[in-house]
């Protein structure tokens, strides 16, 4: 299997509209390090599952049919607003499997169309799709939020851990013991004296990829501000430990 | 001044997201009738300012600073989503003249960003704008929503009338009074032997456009039934009641 960053970025993405600093301006002048919304693609011999739906474009992405369903980690703007314009297909079912959340997003759950949200996760519950499972880890964040661990039925196991601020000690434990090969996890600030509430900064980030130990962790929805420090800190990442940009691929 | 649609087309767009029907063939051959999400750019001597905000790639096609402002008609996802970006922008403020509307639009109001909703108008509320006025009129349709009388200092008036099904009595008498030069109208569906609650069918947009005298008609919001209706009927439309398409400008 493998997986494919789409986005990167956090809700403002990259450049953030009127910002001129230095990671901002390297992102309007250099493709490859705009950001698009935090998502990703997982593509299988079986098909191909999207992780969240912040992409404003995926009608035009995605021809009808080419997508098995959706990983929802969970229901803020820039993780579900690609849902608003995709639900309006017609003679499809698109299946969004996501945390329990009573609200969602917007008027989603009132006028779904085509996309089916009546299957959530519950808590560390595993799932069989056609050629991998995905266990549904509960995350730390402003609203309910689903990380999941992929395991291919042929291949290395992938952690994805998106949005979160720090780890629930029952996730931490159960990734501890299946060590993942590869993690991705939400690194959106550089170090900060007061860590915020929903998102890791890099400090905590780090500290979670020695708690888990898995073999690379892949930081993704930054922000400018990390990416700032970054480009004036390269020494600042462990040799498996590694910003994710948007197009990156992950073998698994 | 200048009016230019932006989009004329309903919350589906056209195409429809896997729909084959002549209509959506059609748009999908053929870029001028593809239909963006209902909305407008009026432009004048002194800037240009936005009516309704659906399209999703705000901050690419607006640098910093180019938009003097938006005229929200309400806010349902197909007129609002392009805010959830363009708000995490930087060092800028964007007024955003609407409906007064306790909820909005997701959670736009619980963070703004440099999105200012603070001057709701009230029902035939006039303001006046460098160049321009304009006047909201309170419209029939399952949110909080104003269409928009805008009469240029120097130049014909318009009036932008959507999302509504009808209209209430004292915006007809007011826009009969005025006869505006011309009136943008929400048509989305053929003429129907029930009509919807939220939306005019051919035969109520042609009845208001009876009602109201103006000059000529430019009927918008446009679902597939109806493009597929036109493609059929190509008589239905007296002479001064045209459809809208994407890129169309009126002159003011």
């Amino acid at each position: 299997m493998k997986l494919t960053f789409l986005g990167t970025g956090n809700s403002a993405q990259m450049p953030v509209y009127n910002c001129d600093c230095v990671a901002c301006a390297r992102a309007r002048s250099d493709v490859r390090y705009v950001r698009l919304p935090c998502s990703a693609l997982l593509q299988g011999t079986a098909g191909q599952w999207l992780i969240d739906s912040g992409l404003m474009d995926l009608t035009s992405r995605f021809a009808p049919g080419a997508l098995q369903g959706i990983f929802q980690t969970h229901y803020h703007a820039d993780h579900a607003q690609g849902l608003l314009h995709l639900r309006w297909g017609v003679n499809l079912r698109i299946a969004v499997y996501g945390p329990a959340d009573e609200a969602g997003f917007a008027d989603l759950y009132k006028h779904p169309g085509i996309l089916d949200f009546s299957e959530p996760f519950f808590a560390f519950e595993e799932r069989q799709f056609d050629g991998f499972s995905v266990t549904a880890l509960p995350l730390q964040h402003s609203r309910p939020t689903c990380g999941y661990l992929i395991r291919p039925d042929q291949g290395d196991s992938l952690a994805y851990l998106t949005d979160t601020q720090g780890l629930p000690e029952q996730v931490e434990r159960f990734l501890r013991a299946e060590r993942p090969a590869h993690c991705v996890l939400d690194c959106s600030y550089p170090p900060t004296p007061e860590p915020g509430r929903n998102h890791n900064d890099l400090n905590q980030a780090l500290a979670i990829h020695a708690a888990i130990g898995a073999g690379t962790t892949w930081l993704t929805h930054a922000g400018h501000e990390l990416d700032r420090y970054l480009m004036a800190h390269s020494e600042a990442l462990p040799s498996n430990v590694r910003q994710a940009f948007d197009g990156d691929q992950i073998q698994l």
